[in-house]
C-alpha cells in the first residue's frame, strides 16, 4: 500500500481499506447500462461521520477524488469511482438510529436499506411512503439521487420526506441541517440542496426521515386500454378525480408481456382482451377503512370505464403484489431482453400523449426499438432503448431528451445524470444554469474532489 | 434625479421610478415589529423579467443594493431596503398567467396575491393548499420566505408546492428552474435553494405552483383543555390518528380571549368551561364526502375527549370561519395590545411541552409577558413578547431561540430571519453552516447587491 493508503488505514482501521487487487469488481459499477465500469484505487468502509471527515480532509489535501457508494443500485453511473480515487462505501454505517413514534420520524445512517427501514417502520405502525422500486438501495443513495418511485403521485419523492441531514463537506466539516420538523425559514435550505446532488456536494452520513401512520387497506385495479394514447389521456382525469391514487402506472403491452412472463404471473384477463390491449393502467388505492376503500374502488372502476378502459379488474392481493414487484423489476426484464439503455424523462403529465408520439417518430426514424412503462401520475416515462450502434443510440437519446425538454420536461425524473447522461445534460441545459451549478459546487468543494466527472466534465 | 435614476427610468419607463421625496413611507417597512424602517433612494416597479434583469445589471455594475418587495406583509424586516438602494416592487407584475387544469398547476407572476390566486383556482375547482394567514401577501414574498401557515400539518409549506421558478440573477441572467412536474433529478435543485432565501440570491419573477382538487367539505372542532401541557401532549396523538387534520392549532387562553374580543366573536362555550380553560385546540377536518366527514368528526371528538379535552364543540360554518380569520389576525391583536416582538420558533412537535416550560421560566426570570398560539401540528410556536426594555427583550429572545434550538428546533419556522433576527441567527447557528451559506450567496451574487444586511452582516 502507498503512503496514502497507510493514511486511510490510520483513519478507518487497516481492515477497512482495500486497494489494488483486493478491490472486488462489484465496486467498479452500479446498475447503469450506459456507464463504463472503473475500479477505484481504494475502497474504504468508514464507521462514523468523524472517520468520513478525516478521509475527506486527507483527500482534499492530496487532491484525490472521492466517490460515495450506497448499494450500487443506481442507474446513472454516478457511483462509478475514478481509477485514481477512493470509493467510500457506507455498508458499515447501516444502523436505524431511531424510530420516533411521537414526532413520526426515523433517524438512519446513510447505509440503511429501504428494506430494513420498511421492516422497522412497520413494527411501529408507521411508514416511509416513498417507494423507489429497488429495496436494496440505501437511504444515502436515495438522498443523493432524490429517488422517486411509484407512490410519488400521492406522496412526492425523497425530497419531500427528508427533514434533515448529517453531511460531511469535502473540507471535513460535519454539518447538521434541518431537524425533526417539516418547515423552517432560517437561512438557505442546505438539506434540499444536497438532495439530488449525486455525491458531488457532500457525503451524507445520517438522514432524518418523515414517517406517517401506515394506511391499513389497499386495492389494485388493472385496466387494459385499446391504445397507449387513451391511457395517457386518462391519467390527468384519474389524478383530478380526488380519489388520491397511491400508484398510477402505465405499462405498454410489450412490457406487460415481458414482465408477467418473467415473473410467471397470471392476471386472469380473458385472452381476447389481452390480445387487443395495447397498454395498461395500474391504479392502487388505499384507505384506513375498508368500506371507504370499497366505495373508492367502485368509483375508480366507473371512472376508468368512462375514460375508455376495455375493462377494469380488481386484482387479488397476491397477484397485485406480484404485478407491482414485476413492475419494479421491469429494468432487469429490459436488461435481460438486451436493452442497451434505459432512460426516465419526466414531463408535465398532460404532455405524455405528445411525448409518446415523438418517441414513436424518433424510434422509427432511427430504426430503434423503444418500449416502456412509467410513473404516469407524475409524468415520469421509463423507456428501454434497443439499439446496438452507439452513435445511433446517442442520436436517439439526444432526440428523446430534447423532445421531453421541448415539452417542458427534464432529462431525468429520478435516476439522475451521473456519467451516463452527462453529455446530454451539458449539451441541452441552459449554460447559465450549468455555470451557476458549477459555482455552487465550488462553494461546497473548493478542491473539486467529490465525484468529479459526475454532472460536469 | 441622478444619473443612476435616469438609467433606471430608461429601463422601466419614467413613470415607474420614484426617488427622494416621491417615495411613499409605506416602502420603508414591512410588518415586522423589530426592524427599523428605512426609505430607499429609488423605488422601481418593473413590468417584466427583462426589465428586472436590466435593473439588476445596472445595480451590480454600480454596486447599488437591491431589495425586492412583494406586499410588505413580512414579519422579519427582510423587505426593508437600504437608504442608498433600490426597492424593486413587484406590484405591476401581478398576472395569473395560467390555471392549467390538466397538469394541476398555476403559473403566476410574483406580484400575484394569495387572495387573487384563491379566487382564480376556486373557479377551476382546484386549490393551492398552502395557507399563510395573510392573503394580501404576494406569491413572490411567499417563495422568498418559504411561507407556511395553518395547513402545513396536512399539506406542507410553500417549498412543497413550488414546482419551478423564473428568477433573475444579480448578474442579469434570467433562469427557468423546474417545471410542471413534481420531481426531477437533473442537476442541483435551484428552485429549492431560492425558496426561503429572502431576496438574497435572486429575484423571482414567475412561479409554477402545484394545485390539487378542492375538497368540498370541511368541519371545525374547538376543544378547550384545562391546561396548556395537555394540549401540546394531545398534538402528536391527533396527528398519529390517521384522521389527517387540515388544521391543528393551539391557542392559549389569553390569546383566545384577545382575538375573540377583537373580532367580537361568540363561540357558544358555557361560561364555566371558558373560565377554567387554559388553552384550546382547533382541529379542522376535510373530506370530499359529507358522510365520511361526519364519521371523522365523531371519531375526532372521541379522541379529543380521551386526550383530556374538557369538551369538543363542532363550530357552525360562520363561527369556524371567523375563528380562523381571527387566529390569522392574531398578530395584529398582539400588536394592538402593545406586543414588542413576535417570534415563530419551530421545533419537533413532541418537544412542545418542554419548550413551553422553558418559555414560562425565561419569561418569569426576565419579568416579561409572553403569550401565544401556534401551528401545533408542525411544532411552530408563535409567541408575542411584551417587554419594553430593548436589552431585556434581546435577552429573552436569545433565551427563547437558544432553548428552541437546544430542543432540536430552528429560530424561524416561516417568518424568516431578515434584519430582525439576524443577530440571533449569526450568534446561535453553526459557524460552518453560516460560512457555507456565505459562499453560496457569492456564487449567486458576486457583487453582493441583493438584499445586503439580510441574513448576513
Ligand atoms: C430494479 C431497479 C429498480 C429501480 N427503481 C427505481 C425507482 O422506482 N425509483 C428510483 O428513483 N430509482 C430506482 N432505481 C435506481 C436506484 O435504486 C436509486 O437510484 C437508488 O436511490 C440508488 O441507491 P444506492 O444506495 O444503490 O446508491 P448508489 O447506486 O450506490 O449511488 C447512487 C448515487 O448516490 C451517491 N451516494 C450514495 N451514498 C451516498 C452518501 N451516503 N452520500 C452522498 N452520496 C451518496 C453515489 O455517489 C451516487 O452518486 C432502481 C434501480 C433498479 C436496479
Ligand atoms: C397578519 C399576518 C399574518 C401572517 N401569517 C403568516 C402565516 O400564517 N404564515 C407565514 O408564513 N407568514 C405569515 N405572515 C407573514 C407574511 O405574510 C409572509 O412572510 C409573506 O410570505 C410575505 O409576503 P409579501 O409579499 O408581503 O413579502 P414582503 O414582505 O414584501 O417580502 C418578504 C421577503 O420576500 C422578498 N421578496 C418579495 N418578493 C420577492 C421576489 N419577487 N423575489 C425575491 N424576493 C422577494 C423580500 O425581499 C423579503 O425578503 C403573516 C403576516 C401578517 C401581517
Amino acid at each position: 500500500m502507498t503512503d496514502f493508503g497507510a493514511r486511510l488505514a490510520e483513519i478507518v482501521g487497516a481492515g477497512h481499506v482495500r486497494a489494488g487487487a483486493d478491490v472486488s469488481a462489484d465496486y467498479a459499477h452500479d446498475e447503469s447500462l450506459g456507464a463504463e465500469p472503473v475500479l477505484p484505487a481504494f475502497v474504504v468502509t468508514p464507521s462514523s461521520a468523524a472517520e468520513v471527515a478525516e478521509v475527506l480532509k486527507a483527500a482534499s489535501a492530496a487532491g484525490v477524488p472521492v466517490t460515495a457508494r450506497g448499494s450500487g443500485s443506481g442507474l446513472s453511473g454516478a457511483a462509478v469511482p475514478r481509477a485514481d480515487g477512493i470509493l467510500v462505501s457506507f455498508e458499515r454505517m447501516n444502523r436505524v438510529l431511531e424510530i420516533d413514534t411521537e414526532n413520526h420520524v426515523a433517524v438512519v445512517q446513510s447505509g440503511v436499506t429501504l428494506q430494513e427501514l420498511e421492516e422497522r417502520t412497520a413494527e411501529a405502525g408507521l411508514v416511509y411512503p416513498v417507494y423507489p422500486g429497488e429495496l436494496s438501495a440505501s437511504l444515502g443513495g436515495n438522498v443523493a439521487t432524490n429517488a422517486g418511485g411509484m407512490r410519488a403521485v400521492k406522496y412526492g419523492v425523497t425530497r419531500h420526506h427528508v427533514l434533515g441531514l448529517e453531511a460531511v463537506l469535502a473540507t471535513g466539516e460535519v454539518l447538521r441541517t434541518g431537524g425533526k420538523f417539516v418547515k423552517a425559514s432560517t437561512g438557505y435550505d442546505l438539506t434540499q440542496l444536497i438532495i439530488g446532488s449525486e455525491g458531488t456536494l457532500a457525503l451524507v452520513t445520517e438522514a432524518i426521515l418523515k414517517l406517517q401512520p401506515r394506511t391499513a387497506h389497499q386495492a389494485t385495479i388493472l385496466a387494459p386500454f385499446a391504445d397507449l394514447d387513451s391511457v395517457v389521456r386518462a391519467v390527468p382525469k384519474v389524478v383530478g378525480s380526488g380519489l388520491g391514487p397511491l400508484i398510477l402506472e402505465y405499462i405498454d403491452a410489450m412490457t406487460m408481456g415481458a414482465i408477467t412472463y418473467t415473473a410467471d404471473l397470471q392476471l386472469g384477463i380473458p385472452d381476447q382482451v389481452r390480445d387487443t390491449a395495447q397498454a395498461y393502467l395500474v391504479v392502487m388505492l388505499e384507505n384506513r377503512d375498508t368500506d371507504r376503500l370499497d366505495a373508492d374502488v367502485e368509483a375508480a372502476g366507473e371512472l376508468l370505464a368512462s375514460l375508455g378502459a376495455v375493462d377494469a379488474y380488481v386484482l387479488p392481493g397476491g397477484s397485485a403484489r406480484k404485478l407491482i414487484e414485476a413492475r419494479e423489476k421491469a429494468f432487469y426484464t429490459a436488461k435481460g431482453a438486451g436493452a442497451d439503455d434505459v432512460i426516465d424523462t419526466v414531463l408535465p403529465r398532460a404532455a405524455l400523449p405528445a411525448f409518446m408520439a415523438r418517441v414513436t417518430a424518433i424510434a422509427q426514424a432511427n430504426e430503434t426499438f423503444v418500449v416502456g412503462c412509467g410513473h404516469a401520475g407524475d409524468g415520469n416515462v421509463h423507456l428501454a432503448v434497443f439499439q446496438k450502434d452507439p452513435e445511433k443510440r446517442a442520436t436517439v437519446l439526444h432526440g428523446l431528451f430534447e423532445a421531453g425538454m421541448a415539452l417542458g420536461g427534464a432529462i431525468s425524473g429520478e435516476h439522475g445524470i451521473g456519467h451516463a447522461k452527462k453529455k446530454y445534460f451539458l449539451d441541452l441545459e441552459d449554460p447559465a444554469k450549468i455555470e451557476l451549478m458549477r459555482r455552487i459546487k465550488s462553494a461546497f468543494d473548493p478542491a473539486g474532489v467529490l465525484n468529479p466527472g459526475v454532472l460536469f466534465d
